[in-house]
């Protein structure tokens, strides 16, 4: 199946989207970017026409064909599966794959869930945090995932997460750190992680994926 | 690599290595239970010795030879790929395989994680939630993560999830349906997962992996 017109649902600052662009841009394949604004009318997201593509009502989602797909760990095995050179997965040795969608875990679910919009806009509105609570409660989760993180990855010579290629686990840390900066969280403790990620930021395919160089990028 | 000797770290009641259990089962895997009592002492989990097999410090931990392994979608991927009979993600088909594991993230990155032991317990410790406001917090992410799920599932004609085999999003379905019924949520509304869920406990995987018949499940 070919791989042209392919089509991403995404929204500047979303973590999950800013993932999947990386990856996209790691293995080379070009996409339509279609912008949701989370945030515009209550959310674009949660409009009937995008709920058809999302049951979710998250960012993001992939347009390959008739195919429609959503989930960011899904979306990376998928675009391995399609288009194997330059694999997410060094998708030939079981363990080594596993290892790296444990890594992605980590972030997916270990983390992000925890400090995401919906999630943090609820603690505000139905549970009174405050500012500060907020803050502490994402400070909390970011620390605690990034600890496991970085263990995980200690072991490894880099200078990406696991090895001298980037693969899903850099795509997912990446914009770990732009949500831990953007929320304040230190983490100076992380020194291989944050070394890691020095690596990753000079990588064309990591800057053309920031969430300052996106068409919805707001321009002040 | 041969199957034999393969461990799994487990907690009778813990949601993700209840799926596990049941994937394990699904493929006909043999395996060596090694209980990790989530509570007693603070926390088994939190000791060096288990973090040192998993930097999360959560259940459940795969060992497989020396190859040592978390995070529940990382291991049903590795099953699949060390043991292809029985896939878990009918793994001839990208697209297929990638909206079953996008099922498994609605459930493993949408619901558990906001709902699960160490979330809970911080939101009464620290942030002074009281017991109805965890039962609502639960609740609520139940549901949301339970209307898209069932949506996704609706245009499937089962009796399963995705056809006539159970996969991987039936093996993460059913822990997340007994977590449920623990919050005293709901499900009544949705008639697919339940009528799913109806097939699923039949069978003789779901049932021996429940949290009622383990090693660890307490005797009264």
């Amino acid at each position: 199946m070919s791989l042209e017109g392919l089509k991403l649902y995404s929204y500047y600052r979303s973590s999950a989207s800013y993932r999947v662009r990386i990856a996209l841009n790691l293995k080379d394949i070009p996409y339509e970017y279609v912008a949701v604004h989370l945030l515009k009318d209550g959310g674009e997201q949660h409009q009937n026409s995008y709920k058809s593509l999302n049951p979710s009502a998250e960012l993001p989602t992939l347009i390959h064909g008739n195919n429609i797909l959503s989930q960011s760990v899904a979306i990376c095995l998928y675009l391995d599966d399609i288009a194997p050179e330059k694999p997410l997965l060094f998708s030939k040795d079981p363990f080594q794959k596993a290892k790296i969608i444990q890594a992605c875990e980590i972030i997916n679910s270990g983390i992000q869930p925890l400090q995401n919009l919906r999630v943090v806009q609820k603690l505000g509105q139905d549970f009174g945090f405050s500012t500060e609570q907020k803050e502490e409660w994402i400070r909390h989760w970011v620390g605690l995932g990034f600890t496991a993180f970085e263990n995980l990855i200690s072991s490894n010579d880099g200078p990406f997460c696991f090895g001298i290629s980037p693969t899903a686990a850099d795509a997912f840390l990446a914009p770990q750190i732009f949500a831990a900066k953007r929320f304040s969280v230190d983490i100076s403790n992380f020194s291989k992680i944050q070394d890691v990620f020095s690596h990753c930021e000079k990588l064309d395919a990591f800057k053309m994926a920031h969430p300052d160089n996106q068409p919805d990028t707001p321009t002040e």
